[in-house]
């Protein structure tokens, strides 16, 4: 049986997520009932990935709601919390469309609150598992009803998600086809998702694969050991240019030399048609420390400057398919968001 | 006062290593007198680098010698040990070069090899002055004589070679002419060598630098960052084909899509001409354990396997220019080194 991975669920008191910084050396949940408390995990990275930060956007504004009603907050500080969820990261849409999403229902009470952002969580479960579905049936089409050995990068699975995954659920989707002969998974640095938590989920369900270098995609893709590449998305924009974990665009690239398909697995609520292209997108700047060091010793000289986008933007030509819960948008042949919507 | 980096000396009585695992933390040295120490440091990347390697294979044959004359060796014994150096590691073509080049003057003593060995370090340090200046007026005859922000992948500067460097020895020179703005020194995995080394020697020389992921020079590159792009070389073959530190190719394919130069620079020693093509070069698989744990930790789950090249190979048609110590070869035009030999 595939067992189930929940990042983030309502416990009927509190917000639990599965702190994703421990992960894999340690399996611990935190309970939030505190704004504070919410903000920072998803700053450290905690709970992360778009689908996941938007059903903690959601049910975040219940912790505040209910912090609100505890400590009497007049509307103002109210407003300022969940603002302050609203925007702990810039890049994916999702956290902020999910707060969105459930904050105007704020004057039917907290339990309207709470309903409708249990929908969103449930919505997200259920588009992955579409997702999945129609990334295998592309997949299998397009490149034949065999083995496949597919590339992924950083975590795009149950944990970046409210459950199941988006680009590793089609994986997992094929691997209940037994379609599935290797996951190449980059480890993505600097914080490693694809080492700690890609590997961790590929483990679990039982799935081959080999941890890779980022650095090694671009020789791993154009030497033909590689069939396809998937990856999730952080934001999407209008004309499908892609906003994801940094490190994206070269596997990207490298797909493109090499002839292969570059998948884009992701919900539609993390599409945003308000964004032009990805020349509008807010690319978020993480710490320099996540570079400089390694762990408690630093790796570079005294006064070392480093650049530490967390996301880079793939334009839309070098994304062969966008697989969303509705079906595949084949953005290669000029389809986009806009005009499907 | 252009600092003096000299990561390998002959001191009289040994060959005298800086033990490059241990920069930035601590500047220290390894005296070498035994086969076994020397395969061992190789092997480690206490040396590292094509032209530094080809200097440590010609002087590691001195110390076969010595301590073959020390401790008695029979013929075979030397002939073993000396093969043993010149196949500690596969890739870089210098290595077995600088062995072959000193190893047939063995019958005329010790000093004719001492002697030999010597004229490899000095025709290094030369031929990489010589790149540097070749270098910097292809730079600035391309892109005009205004200060430029240069992209460099893992090290090749002074520690890389008998000193001076070859990529960074470009650097080294634009900057003597005041033609250096900012340098983007990917970090390197796994095991740093740009945030280490490249950071390190930056520093050394008062050149502006930023570290950055290897997985984000796509996007810093493709977001117009970037003027060029300047690596070193392990092995590069007749066509022109180059294998470099994994991670290369995707600086390549960035350049490529981008329109601005890619350029590798490196002696003619580096260039190996009965190696027809890149599909030809061995590419050295490293230990799983550089990208399985991140120092004494696990990152990944027990039973992971990694895929760890340490090369990659840029074909010839996404190197604009080949940077030797007789001038460029435009390898974008169709110039190979077979044909300019």
């Amino acid at each position: 049986m595939t067992p189930d991975i929940a990042p983030i669920e309502w416990t009927g008191d509190s917000l639990r997520l599965l702190d994703q910084t421990l992960l894999p050396a340690r399996v611990e949940y935190r309970d939030i009932t505190d704004v504070d408390d919410l903000v920072d995990a998803i700053k450290r990275l905690v709970v992360r990935g778009a689908p996941a930060l938007g059903v903690a956007g959601a049910l975040g504004v219940v912790v505040a709601l209910r912090q609100g009603e505890r400590e009497g907050w007049d509307a103002a500080t109210l407003d300022a919390a969940i603002t302050r969820i609203r925007e702990a990261r810039p890049t994916a849409v999702n956290l902020a469309a999910g707060v969105d999403r459930v904050r105007s229902l704020a004057e039917k009470g907290t339990d309207a609150v709470l309903a409708e952002a249990l929908a969103v969580l449930d919505e997200d479960v259920q588009g992955n598992h579409a997702i999945g579905r129609h990334g295998a049936d592309w997949l299998s089409t397009r490149l034949g009803a065999k083995p496949l050995r597919l590339l992924t990068h950083c975590n795009a699975g149950a944990l970046a998600t409210a459950g199941w995954g988006t680009a590793l659920g089609v994986v997992r989707e094929l691997h209940t086809r037994n379609l599935i002969d290797t996951v190449y998974a980059n480890e993505t640095r600097p914080l490693l998702q694809g080492s700690r938590l890609t590997a961790w989920e590929l483990h679990q369900l039982g799935i081959p694969y080999y941890v890779q270098p980022d650095s090694a995609a671009a020789g791993t893709i154009l030497r033909g050991h590689v069939d396809a590449a998937i990856v999730g998305a952080d934001r999407i924009a209008a004309n499908g240019d892609t906003a994801n974990k940094v490190g994206t665009l070269a596997v990207a690239l490298a797909c493109a030399a090499a002839g292969i398909p570059f998948l884009v697995a992701a919900p539609w609520s993390t599409i945003d048609l308000s964004t032009p292209d990805g020349e509008h997108i807010p690319i978020e700047q993480r710490s320099p420390a996540e570079i400089l060091a390694n762990g408690p010793a630093s790796v570079t000289p005294e006064g070392a400057r480093a650049h530490n986008p967390a996301f880079d933007v793939t334009p839309a030509r070098l994304i062969t398919a966008l697989i969303t819960e509705t079906g595949p948008l084949i953005l290669a042949d000029g389809q986009t968001p806009a005009r499907a919507r």
